[in-house]
């Protein structure tokens, strides 16, 4: 479905060999090295760079939110959505400052933004089923969104962008996630569950309930990545999952950030494991889950700043380390370069 | 000495209700939060910007590396120091990336760098004497150290430079920090001290041996911060510690990173503990010890990168995150300016 090739090895050696000799200690560098090297392996041992790196937020609404999941109602992501759109968001103000073009993709909220300049129609419907009632969709919406996603990504990529980031909103989607998680690892549902935006005790209880509920109501479905996300997913989830294979397949860099793009990458990563060469993992998220998560994709985020916001801000805030990974390994003098002899 | 006045407490509730009233989660930000009630109580509450942020490296030459106790000799950090004016260093690179402007002051690397363009003299002679053996310094140098330092930061100042970053270079300087750190804490050298640049097992224990016989000979006279630095420091340390206590004597934000920088700040903060509410921390090192002290200075780095090259680059990599945090708080929409209600 996705033709994604693992990235080659073979220069790995002579990469090692640049970054050993730049004028630093051995290692000196710790985690940036190691970005470095996927970097040259991903974008070429000679002079990888970032170019015109992407945020893609992807919007939708869940059906299990109107059971009371969140400290929000559904219309929030709307309005979140026409704050993307004019600026005021977390993910704008991190965007314009270390220089990522943000889009935003309505995947599937409550009512379409007709007339609203700016936002992406890649719309599955007006908000998934209750995931613990039914399906959250067809499997050919899955299908349909990863066409969608895959489309995009095809722009992007025609525009000579060469890495991208996933960020998302969607009232409820820590409940999708948190299924799609439990299904895919083989634990327990309330083990994956979190506070999300911030629930009380009694809300974390009864959201727990529900993610069991669908767990047990879908078992004998869940035997493929893509029934998973038919029975258990959301429209921006679905289409996370598909970009993350397209811009794999097209030898992009796809930086992956927070607990409901992880879950997407979860499934990615089911679907075709080369995906997994292509992913940098942007921050640790303070979601419940979150750490389990990257144990299981055996990930080491960035960031470790406590957030747990969503939208893509690890990963925007990750983008500067990114490219000082690439700016050492590309700029840095080397021990002869500088004349200097240990 | 310096005439640090603590940072105000007034307007607290003010500063925590709007950021509390951003288009997110409460808390959803994370330690970005915490940095940005910083930042207002430094800068000010209506707009916390960073202007013209610099980075001050500080040079100068060790008495104790002509025993060994390095895997580079002590030309090196002449050499380091023409890399950096060239701009082939790690740091060059991201002072580049990030927005920090560069300075490379010579504290008293052995030779003077006559004629080289761009770099600040300031020294205070050539090398420290070997610690484990008299004395690094004088009492006089240390005061005078002081001055320099504080005229270097009243220039930056004038230049309307709100935000100070400060890293460091000279073969040596970890065995000094090493001693510094024991004496100030109260544990034993050999547990203060790490592998630097890349040292061996065998080098490792004669670091110990040499910073235990250092802290063994001026025992009796470690009674107070200043002649903890007259006796173990390093020119270096001695102008980063002024530097940190006159930039917040001008109510400057101070980038603390690195082991090294690290053991000024706990000179600094033993000098005058006011200087604490200036100083942000940029990255855990790997080297050992920095987490200890960490503990000491009850701080929570930035970031935690694995990396151990000092130079400053932990505060250069940390700039954009604490643009971010300014930048969230100011220019974030609060759910009234959005129009959304929960």
């Amino acid at each position: 479905m996705f033709d994604i090739s693992p990235v080659s090895h073979e220069f790995d050696e002579e990469i090692q060999h640049k970054i050993d000799n730049k004028t630093k200690p051995l290692g000196a560098l710790g985690e940036l090295e190691n970005l470095a090297m996927q970097l040259a392996r991903v974008l070429g041992k000679d002079k990888p760079e970032i170019i015109k790196p992407k945020l893609l937020i992807f919007a939708a609404d869940h059906g299990i939110a109107a059971s009371g999941v969140s400290i929000a109602p559904s219309d929030v992501t709307t309005q979140m959505v026409m704050n993307f759109i004019k600026g005021g968001a977390a993910i704008n103000v991190f965007c314009r400052q270390v220089g990522f073009e943000l889009e935003v993709i309505d995947c599937g909220i409550l009512q379409p933004l007709e007339g609203v300049e700016g936002i992406i129609e890649q719309r599955l419907g007006a908000g998934t089923k209750p995931i613990h009632q039914q399906a959250a969709m067809t499997l050919g919406a899955v299908k349909q969104g990863f066409e969608m996603a895959r489309n995009r990504i095809e722009y992007h990529h025609q525009q000579g962008t060469n890495l991208i980031a996933l960020g998302e909103m969607g009232i409820g989607n820590t409940s999708s996630a948190a299924a799609i998680m439990a299904s895919i690892m083989n634990i327990k549902g309330s083990e994956c569950v979190g506070r999300g935006t911030g629930i009380d005790a009694a809300t974390l209880k009864r959201k727990q309930l529900l993610v069991e509920q669908a767990l047990h109501l879908h078992q004998p479905e869940l035997t493929s990545p893509m029934n998973i996300l038919a029975c258990l997913g959301g429209f921006e989830i679905v289409q996370m999952t598909g970009a993350m294979l397209a811009a794999a397949e097209r030898k992009m860099l796809v930086v992956v950030d927070g607990f409901i793009a992880t879950a997407a990458a979860m499934v990615a990563v089911q679907i075709n494991e080369n995906v997994r060469d292509y992913m940098i993992f942007g921050h640790q998220s303070d979601e419940r889950g979150h750490c389990l998560m990257m144990e299981y994709l055996q990930a080491r985020p960035l960031l470790t700043l406590s957030m747990r916001l969503g939208e893509g801000t690890g990963a925007a805030l990750a983008l500067p380390i990114i490219q000082a990974a690439a700016g050492f390994y590309n700029e840095m003098a080397s021990f002869s370069d500088a004349g200097i002899e240990i």
